[in-house]
């Protein structure tokens, strides 16, 4: 269940055909790529485009990916994914998940994955102010 | 260029990072799965479904996908995929599709696909009448 | 670590450039694919197909998904899938995983996967004695 | 069918489960990437990488693709997937492609694909001597 005290981020998109594997379902390895998109929405939402951070050269690795299946969900379904930061501090953020079905509301996966952000040279480094303070805009305020 | 005497299906979306690759632009495989989502919102947008037309029994199978790349795209782009019908026969469709950037108007890509109806037996067989008529609409009329 | 008292099935292959993004190193959901073929080769290494497991009527659907990325890696290198069975229950298995360079041995990515056992029409089930046997024979003898 | 004049390149690979869509069969864009890895192939069998060459400097833009469907492939089946030079010239290249059962040679998909040399920077460029050398070595000898 997302946190009811921070924002939560929601995009928007049908299945398509090629995320579907000969079980009729969502293959599973695709709910990892609508994580990503999530995360990319939760920054577009707060007006910090993740293509930016990355221009101004950094990256933020991924470290660790956890995702459970719930509900498999099938081609033509309009989803929601739903993202929230569970954790940031200077250097890393954790990013929770949620995909539902846009019209039943049912939980189809949930996941969470840990970030670590990096210069383009590979060095560990403090996630720049600008992108810190539009990420902790979505946190609670104290 | 889409014809200007039929109906062209438009959906628009936002470049995933998952489909980039190490040259930094769009792998050029993932533009025949936009013009697969662009085939099913255009079935979508005449009011057929093609999960629907699955579930009856059929598949449109896919005899030859042809794509030129003009410019490459690039994370975080917002992107209009373009569709429409180029020929329909009873046992077969021709679609075109158009790439371009949401903004700028810039094409991307363009593409064309032949797809065969064949039952879940795998034989040959006629665009059943509901889904054929609801294709049809999108062409000029006579 | 893979342990050393079962058997550790390693497929090896190219990191294609599909594979890849644009940060130049393999996305990390492309894991998530590596670890489903490492699943697949440990069952053909001890005779039991899956594809012969799913045409008996039976889905070994995926309940959840973990990995943990230590070093990227990148196109052209050869890779080295490595599984286990880490338990084996009556309808339940679950997996681990140990992704690593063929040269240098460097581990790049590891990760586990839990599996239930459902028929094809979605009832949760005993896994079949003759797949189970076959996995059964990878597992310390008592 | 491969020209029997000049060098065809050979790689082998289980279909991937992920790579399967809700028909049953590999997905159509999944081929792309098998054209690619062939390609892939094809610069390793004669000893020139192509991680080197892009290390140099180059890219091998894709300016077109065109793919046919003869015979659905399936997950677990063992494909081959050949690949030969149809044109070289100084500034771009057109690979020919085949992927056929490697049990029983049913071809199931075949194809072409253009390329373009262009510099990190965008202009079209020589193909550099080394490489296009040892491509030529490919080719039918004078």
């Amino acid at each position: 269940m997302p946190p009811s005290d921070r924002f939560v981020a929601e995009t928007s998109f049908y299945v398509r055909y090629a995320e579907t594997d000969a079980m009729g379902i969502v293959h599973h390895s695709v709910y990892i790529v609508y994580f990503e998109e999530a995360r990319s929405h939760y920054s577009r939402a707060l007006g910090a485009s993740y293509a930016d951070f990355e221009r101004s050269g950094y990256w933020l690795t991924v470290a660790e990916v956890q995702a459970r299946y719930a509900v498999p969900a099938r081609y033509g379904q309009q989803l929601i994914a739903r993202s929230w930061i569970e954790d940031l501090k200077s250097r890393a953020i954790v990013f929770g998940y949620e995909i539902v079905d846009q019209t039943s509301g049912v939980v189809h996966v949930t996941g969470r994955s840990h970030h670590i952000c990096i210069t383009h040279e590979g060095h560990v480094a403090r996630i720049p102010d600008s992108w810190a303070n539009a990420m902790r805009r979505g946190l609670p305020q104290q």
